[in-house]
């Protein structure tokens, strides 16, 4: 495959202004690592905060973002031979990956919390001025640095079908795992999801498709509930039609028996929603924490929720195997779901900043660039 | 036995006034019931927050207060032959009881949390009309209805070493259960204890002999750290000296080499307790929640505290078998630790008012009524 | 309603020889207990050993088999108002029932474990003299002694659909929520099921509405693994066709990349098949027991490929949430899966020798009776 | 550090003939990698299994055995700069090391179950042509390959008291870390060792200290079963004195009640002792698999024992954060236990053969090489 010296990129040079499309150079590949021609990169909300200068993390100045890449193999790193499954490698394969722990540190090897690693490479959100530059998906090119985990992707799958395994859906089936260590979904369990953006329709899938009896989704807008209710939805919510907390906890308590659900999943991200999902859950029963990314911010609690014999359990990213298992998920599950319709519209990448600002406004399910 | 028709109970008549000292009659024994003697009763913080009408639950006044019940068999209702293990009963046996789920409802026979139930006979703070009146343990008899669990208490053991093992220590060997269900305390793992009250100090016991390697008690007065230091804590963090929660914070991030520690105990009740404890675990680590029973009051909390791996569980009350191992712990382990401190003082029921007040003001790690 | 003296019921006076129908009498109805007017009674291949003495538990001659009855409330005992769910209960309501623990015990109270319990009174399976005659399915009524525990059944589904969850469904939901604890079945994990009789084809179900990502089924005869194709089979193994063990092992391994499932379930029952599925879970995976009843009988087992990280779970029967749960699996799925398949033929009371006689010659799925 | 070009080294030619004493080069320190002074290395059953030419694994011939390594850095490769708990390394430091995960494969990545990986570099058992043939610990110096996981010893413990957490110990961190998933050893739950080697032995200490109520120790000779009762055990069968199992499993019935123990853990090795173990355990307990390393020899099984509600989990090996535990564990709870015992005898490595040949009589506790 033939590679050009430089590439096109969309580079954040300062929050609030728009991104700029740039001439950036492609680096020489060392050892085990990985040049990627980018195919598609979904927009996360995450991507909308970093435009915003609202991310916690200490983002570095100018940035290429973009985490949810999807693409081909350009070139490939001497020694760099199989991916993460032990399948071979080759140019012209399509690929995902994952941020690149350093597999050397207390948070690595003692704590074997690698999604904890202080020490990572961590794509479209670059922190050290040691890492390559071209790190981010928005951009034709991206740079995998040697630790990178891979693995390869199906051929009959369209990026649109996989293209949020890259991030929701991975950080979902990492989280359900995490789930499963403390009883998981029980044979016909009643559960709530908050949320109805990407993570919160991918934990509705993994809730239906594990055994759930009742599924209830609280979330806005209309578009998104749709969606939920194809992707096995008993219930839907709407935050527009039913904006009082107290009125939401009532109706979900109707459909539970008066007691609230076996399980909540908290994956809407907004702070508050995390106190509302305990006033759901029924005591006894299990809670998973997904969105809250907040920092040291700081929301209203009754620890009295948690002391009734509740667990609550919460899961930050996903490693490899997540993003593996949500692709086999999707390979076997095609014929019942439309995983395309995640994607709901595709901007070329000198339209960037479109697509970010369609995020925004909550006009899409999921924006995704085509570089 | 020879048993009287009417024994001396001390009554709560109106909230923040004195008990009464009254003769209240015993009642015929019913088949599977038992009366008890009642030799020694501790006084719990929860019967502090009764006087002054500060339970969340809807006791029925008059009440007779008490629930750390201990004493011996006066007469056994007929069919009611052997205790929890499958122990013969007789007449003299001293023994412990818990409260009396219905074991027939939701939570008892489907969610199989009994510990939820909503029908249960719960001894000195009775809250139904049909419940017998003598029902607590600050009187000389107390009747046991049909459904109450018993366990025998090896005749080696004082009063005194046991009382705990009613209320406090039965709470704790459960929390621990529970904890256990999730990864428990792992070898060498630090464990902050919030709280230097009998919840506290038995935590400290369990933490200790259950793996720990470095136990940190977060607490006052100094009386109540001291006996921490004796049943096994590694450092102690006084309240009164460090008033400072963000101090307090810091102290234990220097003993966890600033990581936090991997896990959290929550057994001091005070509601900012729930979120300080979360300043001081590691990501990726474990909270047990033991002391929060503040029904819907909130208190500040990080949910992205929780988001980083966290795993919290919370317990509430005890069942039989946790009586059953709280007793063998205290005979296994009596010549290592003076299970007996626990009992600062004990007041014959006439003095039940100061036994009150002494708890009130904090003078006491636990006082003990002997009717 | 109107109930007789007495009933029709097929009882077995001697090991092997048919099955006579007596009348006997119908006992007065104590407090709490329940007299059924039976509808429906499964036929497991546990009656087949017993009809032939080889049952290990020492059941008493003469007996009336049948511990897989579904009824309607004849006659309810004084102070039996609600079903373990808090229903209210009424005459003519149609109704499971599950064994009765005695709730007293080492078992029951301090292991926790009551399907353990040494004193239940067993249906179907009379061990002791004190239980009454009338306690097995295989007759026009049945009566329920005053432990028992029963949950209401949704009056759309018909009998055929739900008779096989008084007996291999419930247990299979219980062995679930066992595999739960300990991890579940992950997203997309493979699964080997071995048997293909009631028990495996009800865990086909769970697990592949339990988020398994391929299921393979290994049984016989044919008609079998065509309903467990039906329940979601990704492939069958028919033991008919490849009777050879070492073959099977091989088949299984082509399907999982060399690596063995990472979930066997052993649903079989035959004593070789422990250590058959022991070759076809991968190391670090788990394996669910269900099938082995064959008391102290042995079978060979390579003890190091448990060694190598594996988790075995073994479950023996259900208690009335299990029943609860299936039922509700039944009514929420009733859309996707024809559970009536479960039965076969049926039988009336007077052709029961006929139906043991099909069950044992492997001509059924299931066959039951309607007395 | 002055390193000169070549070091002794004990070498096994061939399987039965005593190993040899061989001037061997030292090699060139690679980027990564580690080179090791020796100072003792630990000899395990292990050892004498592949004098024998008896263990599974394809080792290669001529090799250098031990892998309960303990030394002192010599040479530091380029890049390797902190130990697994971010420490930083000098030349100079004692360390201990585990094998060498390969980090990139379905068994490290997607199973997550380093400890399966085949392509692991393993120590003391070279099994492949391209690992450095210094890798042995029965030798001056050894080396160690950049994947290698290094922590560092604290220097206030001795070598013998150390030298064990390099096999024996760290393995049984790892064992009872899975034990933990699963319940663990509950508050005073009886719990029955299989075995009194080394593994036995820190098998008895974890259950002392993670709060067992009763522990047995079922073993041979006199001299460790002497050691087993220092470090906590409160009753030992000694096989020689009660080499009939059906009366080994009597006396473990009297002891617990005529139930079994709550948990069981094999750690003798002998293939019948997988067996036995399951006879000495209750229904719906734990049994703790360590030390069945006999490929696909098999053993006679009940596995009704199992479908009884019994959890099984076995143990392979350990990783880096097991000897961190171990080594903690030794620190904190040297003022009561004489860890220096583990070492009954050391050698020179001149005399290897005359440990190897004490070892194999049953004289040691165990032997220890000083190079």
């Amino acid at each position: 495959v033939e590679v050009p010296a430089t590439c096109q990129a969309a580079v954040l040079v300062e929050y609030g202004r728009p991104l700029e499309i740039r001439e950036v150079p492609i680096p020489e590949v060392e050892p085990n690592a990985i040049l990627i021609r980018v195919e598609m990169a979904g927009v996360c909300g995450t991507d909308v905060h970093l435009h915003q200068g609202a991310v916690g993390a200490p983002v570095i100045l100018p940035v290429i973002p973009g985490h949810e890449g999807l693409g081909r193999i350009a070139r490939l790193g001497q020694g760099r031979t199989h991916d993460a499954v032990g399948e071979p490698l080759r140019p012209g394969d399509r690929i995902l990956w994952s941020h690149a722990w350093c597999g050397r540190c207390y948070w690595c090897d003692i704590a074997r919390e690698p999604t904890l690693c202080r020490n990572a490479t961590t794509y479209g959100l670059r922190q050290s001025e040691e890492q390559p530059f071209l790190t981010g998906s928005f951009a034709e090119y991206e740079y995998l640095v040697p630790n990178t985990r891979v693995v390869k992707v199906p051929e009959e799958l369209s990026n649109e079908e996989v293209v949020g395994a890259s991030c929701a859906f991975r950080t979902v089936v990492s989280a359900y795992d995490r789930l499963n260590r403390v009883g998981g979904v029980g044979t016909q369990d009643s559960v709530v999801i908050l949320g109805a953006g990407p993570i919160g329709l991918y934990s509705t899938l993994l809730a239906t498709e594990g055994g759930a009896g009742q599924t209830i989704v609280v979330g806005a807008p209309r578009a998104r509930l749709e969606l939920a209710r194809e992707w096995g939805a008993d219930h839907v919510i709407n935050l527009d039609e039913v904006p009082d907390p107290s009125q939401r906890k009532a109706e979900v308590l109707k459909l539970t028996s008066g007691r609230g659900a076996d399980v909540v999943v908290e994956a809407a991200g907004v702070l508050s929603a995390f106190g509302e999902g305990l006033e759901m859950v029924r005591p006894g029963g299990r809670y998973l924490e997904i969105g809250q990314t907040h920092g040291a911010a700081t929301t209203p609690v009754a620890p009295a929720k948690i002391h009734d014999n509740l667990v609550v359990i919460g899961n930050k990213s996903a490693t490899i195997v997540h993003f593996y298992k949500a692709l086999h998920f999707i390979k076997n599950k095609r014929h019942r779901y439309a995983f395309g319709k995640m994607v709901s519209n595709t901007y070329p990448l000198t339209r960037v900043n479109e697509a970010l600002a369609s995020m925004k406004a909550g006009r899409e399910i999921k924006a995704a660039i085509v570089p």
